[in-house]
């Protein structure tokens, strides 16, 4: 497996197309797309591109939301912002605000970023991060003739364990969820670890070269792999009946 | 970043050299290790190599254990060992029993795996799987020459989103935990996604390649990336004052 940090993407503004930006900086980094490559791209670019970079100043926090921020510390119109893209609140606290999105992601301030953003504006993630990576992915498949896999990346902290890692937020053309049940070990036993979560997994990896602290680093390929299918991310999202920790 | 998969590394017993048997893998697969590569050795070899696979037979289940498996469905004998590898039971159901074990990790059955293992055996975590890995990274390279980083990986489940992924139970000579405070984002602001968990990034990248179904694949190289340090695994457990899902 090899995995390349493609360079030369430009910050991304609402309405730029974000697979073209994808194709101009391959042809700068000279990365060549091959079939089963996958191409992993920072929920960042997908989201600047559909215009959800929301200034504060236009927000009007509710009481709701006041009366969470004065609790957690947290800017009131930060607070109604995660609020409006939440279905429910989990916990809040000192500092900390954990939700479960309306796409079902749990995690802290609707993923909602303040960093690597202009001073008074936050970001709210793609609305729709399977349909982007499905659009992203129809468009590189047009412009390179192969078949490839996208997978949209952000970066969550979890329960139990320091720092954070990368997840699947959105993903076309690719396993997100390797389902092994009925595959035997070499003693001839069901497999007991049933379900990978490959496309998790393949963010993580992404997230080694993303992380680069001098450079913007916004998308990555992966070579070498084979893991096409036609998996979603909503695929890796445990229902609250199937998850004891919610 | 190129990760390979290193075949060739024969089944471990009791009392066999993990270090030795990487080596002979290497040599088999012909990779060359060079200053600042990663060695990701799944947990499997290190626990046979500590003889940590128990017989069943030779498990007697304590009142506590008969009544836990009762209510898990769960043999008494394998509850049994998961009571004694752990600190503090979680969380128990039909079909799952989560504790944390006395090393501090939050999973599923305290880690013992079934699988790959004979019949009517369990085999139980590393003792001590940061020092193991300080073991193995010595010898390695003080074999080779080189300045490596080594860390043990295994597969866990987690709340919120299904499938498993690698994380690094054991770690020597590697950033775990890349604490980014204070670091500034493009616009001079200080980021927000301070603590970056590289391990269990490593971990997972791993995973792609350990997952293959035909053939064993214990040892992962990874090459191309700069994250030599000296953070161990336990600088990844939350504590629970730190956790606000336990």
């Amino acid at each position: 497996m090899q995995a390349y940090g493609v360079k030369g993407i430009p910050l991304i503004n609402k309405g730029d197309d974000p697979a073209k930006a994808i194709i101009n900086g391959l042809d700068e980094s000279k990365i060549t797309l091959e079939d089963g490559d996958i191409v992993v791209v920072t929920e960042k670019i997908v989201a600047k591109a559909e215009g959800r970079l929301i200034s504060l100043r236009e927000v009007n926090p509710s009481e709701n939301a006041v009366e969470i921020a004065e609790k957690t510390g947290k800017d009131p119109r930060l607070v109604e912002l995660i609020l409006k893209e939440s279905r429910k609140v989990l916990r809040y606290g000192k500092n900390f605000l954990i939700v479960e999105t309306h796409h079902g992601f749990v995690c802290a301030n609707a993923g909602i970023d303040q960093s690597n953003v202009p001073q008074g504006y936050a970001k709210l993630l793609p609305r729709s991060p399977d349909s982007s990576a499905a659009s992203i992915r129809r468009s590189l498949e047009k412009a390179m003739g192969k078949r490839l896999g996208v997978v949209i990346a952000d970066s969550f902290g979890r329960p139990f364990r320091r720092g954070s890692v990368g997840v699947a937020i959105g993903a076309s053309g690719v396993i997100t969820l390797w389902d092994r049940r009925g595959e035997k070990d070499i003693y001839g036993k069901e497999l007991q670890v049933t379900r990978v979560a490959i496309a998790d997994c393949i963010a993580s990896t992404a997230t080694l070269l993303l992380g680069d602290a001098d450079e913007e680093i916004p998308v990555v390929v992966i070579k070498g792999l084979n893991f096409l299918g036609d998996g979603e991310a909503k695929d890796l999202l445990r229902t609250r009946e199937e998850d004891i920790f919610r």
